[in-house]
């Protein structure tokens, strides 16, 4: 992880908050937050995690890349569906532990499902307990013909 | 932690991705992502988590409540401040790891440092170590008043 050394060290909570180092916090498993919204829609597309090369790779290449938990591997969005994500802007937030990625999003959608966005349905409010609601009609891709699934 | 039953069990894939059963998944750490965008604006406000119980109060209540790691504690948002958060939608992602709060922001913002936005500065994009930018013109609110800090 050579690339870690571009970040900065962080010093005090005036550093981290007020100032213009970047020094970005990895959890216990060294990932941190990633939410992706639509530059255009700003629809909440999806949330993933970054390891450290994730997040240089995504400023230095300006295209997304993240951290897969499941597979324990790094991973470019759209390496396998072509859905890849361009950064229109990465934003970082107060404490420094989660980053916004504005995108322009290639293809049909962000989701494996095969929907725009991965926050295809709401829960009602009011009552817990109560059938979730679907938000997109139908799916936006074939996710078998996309992920060459079989 | 009572309300936690009314969370269905995780089963399938395809019932946790497909189904209409809200069968949220919390981490080791019994927390869930939760990120929170303004209605109006669609902004991203904040990026906060919630155990099991912030998430059922925020869905009985419609107002947003959290899980505070360094304090270690149930939290409403706006106890403090009065900048409460009415949620106008919750949504919750195909793996069910994750929620999406849509809400009214009251008061002049979400940030505990004064700005409307936890994601006030923006990363630099092409090369890794830039300063950052900052994106929002000095502070909304007073932090020092409004939080009561000496």
């Amino acid at each position: 992880m050579s690339e870690t050394s571009t970040f900065a060290p962080r010093a005090t909570t005036e550093q981290v908050e007020e100032g213009r180092l970047f020094a970005p916090k990895f959890d216990g498993d060294g990932l941190i937050t990633c939410v992706v919204t639509d530059a255009w829609s700003a629809e909440v597309l999806m949330v993933a995690h970054m390891n450290p090369d994730a997040l240089a790779k995504t400023i230095t290449t300006g295209e997304a890349w993240f951290y897969s938990r499941s597979r324990e591997k790094l991973w470019k969005k759209g390496e396998t569906s072509g859905h890849a994500q361009r950064v229109v802007e990465l934003r970082v937030d107060c404490d420094q532990d989660s980053v916004w990625l504005k995108v322009e999003q290639q293809g049909a959608g962000a989701c494996h499902t095969g929907r725009r966005s991965c926050f295809y349905r709401a829960v009602p409010l009011g009552k817990n307990g109560a059938a979730l609601q679907f938000r997109e009609e139908g799916k936006a891709f074939d996710p078998e013909a996309v992920y060459r699934k079989k």
